[in-house]
């Protein structure tokens, strides 16, 4: 059996600016709040994957293993998009009432969903003043519009929640806006911050686009599939929050009536018989359809490193897109 | 008796433009996505005071009663403004688990608190976004370095909720990052893009502060001394939410122990001995004092359009000041 890649392996290439990430986002936090900077201090106790960040130095270095853009401004922006991301995350547990997030108390567990509102506006608020003092408009615009079909795809994942009828269609359109475009953000920004051509900012765009789709597909089955310990929430938390993702959405497609209305009823019952949910998604075939459309869309974002020179960067791009196929959470 | 002025010949000067807002707010929150749709327009169907889009167009006219900002730009800023305090409104009623604001239910009683989360989001996004098209960095970065203040005052508040010991010093702190902040930033941009020297800019900005901290002191008062019909809200939501209000504040320093304890027993109980307090309120003269305060705020703000030519705006909005402390909703 293949041996499954390490993140800290692929992120070897920018490691020395991934490291000033963590002071990063504490700077451009940094509150005399006394409530908020608890908050910020249990939220950031545990290191998320980076994704985001890793994927702007990823764009800002690929054209030849150096980073061409002014240090302490990329830095800030991969910084920013953590603090962002990490805004929706707090709102999203308030959303799907989760209370676990990387194997720690959600904000809305820890405290209530009040204080994980304005937190969550507090991070949102403060990414988008360290994106804007980067100081590039295009990066700007670009980052405004994201935010606005962030929030879109939510509203749309959270007004789907509970509809048996959900077709694949919806379900891409709905992770499209909610994360793929969030990623492609984050690395064609890096890619405008260097000062890459059109067409390769472009590619950069539609790579993190397919990524960012394989990603959440991946994310989705593991709600299902994944070991609790090493996915850090709970899973079948998609489930108990009522939204139906494609592995689901799968099997309600495949099953006849009568086992449709078991998986209904299991749905709507919550984890105990959780098992038997597992179960028929595997007899069905339903997670490996799944993580085959997550290949799919793993292998159009590869062809899009085709047009940059073969540096480590884009190797290492190139490993990161197995490792969201091979990963455990 | 003095026949109290109305808004609506208070705005005088600006009606035009006034009069294009709405349609301008619902321009910068078109969406295809039917939820955001349904929930903006319940939100708007009643429409509030517009304050914040009236002070940036005063701003931006009261040099010389004519506007001398580009007039699409301006209507979109003043819009703007009203966007992203709307934000603040649906995210603070979910936080004061409020059901009704301008006479309707609020978004979290209609639908759900899940939705008002997403819906406030999605409105603070496009209000940042339209107030970025308008292309002008000293408002841009203005704006972004209140949205952080205004956030950080709503924290503040939720962090003292229910302390019994809160100052009038501390009310003063938070209500002028809530509320005030904005205000002074309404006018503020109004100001900057008309073109304003530094110092009628600065003088703005100073109306504008002490006008919002007279605002919220009357408003904190109507919720004890107001008429439940004209004032659009359900009275006595401040002591419900637990937030303590200058009129509290000021009533617990005076009482004595046993009272303080009878104080403390209503505000906790909720509404049902309310008249109790409304009378311990006026006994001890607690609301004239927050009323004296708010006087005293107006009183600072009515200095600072003396750097003003006397123009039909500048007297306008020396009526404004009245207006803030007569208005009864």
């Amino acid at each position: 059996m293949k041996q499954a890649i390490g993140l800290e392996e692929i992120y070897a290439p920018i490691e020395k600016k991934l490291a000033r990430i963590s002071e990063a986002i504490f700077d451009v936090l940094s509150t005399p709040n006394e409530l908020a900077r608890d908050v910020i201090r249990h939220f950031f106790s545990r290191q998320g994957k980076y994704l985001r960040p890793a994927l702007t130095l990823f764009g800002a270095s690929i054209e030849n293993d150096e980073f061409r853009a002014e240090p302490e401004k990329l830095v800030r922006l991969a910084a920013a998009f953590e603090v962002f991301h990490s805004a929706t995350l707090i709102h999203d547990d308030i959303i799907d009432s989760a209370y676990i997030r990387r194997s720690i108390p959600t904000v809305n567990a820890q405290w209530n969903s009040q204080v994980a509102v304005l937190v969550g506006d507090y991070l949102h608020d403060k990414a988008i003043g360290a994106i804007f003092s980067v100081e590039n408009p295009r990066v700007i615009s670009l980052f405004l519009k994201t935010a606005g079909i962030v929030c879109d795809g939510e509203i749309q994942e959270l007004h789907e929640k509970n509809n048996f009828n959900l077709k694949p269609e919806q379900y891409f359109e709905i992770i499209g806006k909610k994360t793929a475009s969030l990623i492609a953000c984050s690395i064609e920004s890096g890619g405008i911050l260097a000062g890459l051509p059109p067409e390769k900012v472009a590619a950069l765009k539609r790579f993190g686009w397919a990524f960012g789709m394989a990603f959440q597909i991946v994310d989705d089955c593991l709600d299902f599939a994944g070991e609790q310990h090493e996915f850090g929430k709970t899973l079948g938390a998609d489930c108990e929050a009522g939204v139906l993702t494609l592995p689901l959405i799968r099997l309600i497609e495949l099953v006849d009536e009568p086992t449709k209305s078991e998986v209904f009823k299991i749905f709507k019952s919550g984890s105990e018989e959780f098992s038997r949910l597992k179960d028929l998604l595997t007899e069905y075939g339903a997670l490996d359809y799944a993580v085959a459309e997550a290949r799919n869309f793993v292998e159009k974002a590869r062809l899009e490193l085709s047009i940059f020179p073969e540096t480590w960067v884009r190797r290492n791009l190139s490993r990161l897109l197995d490792y969201v196929i091979e990963r455990n959470r």
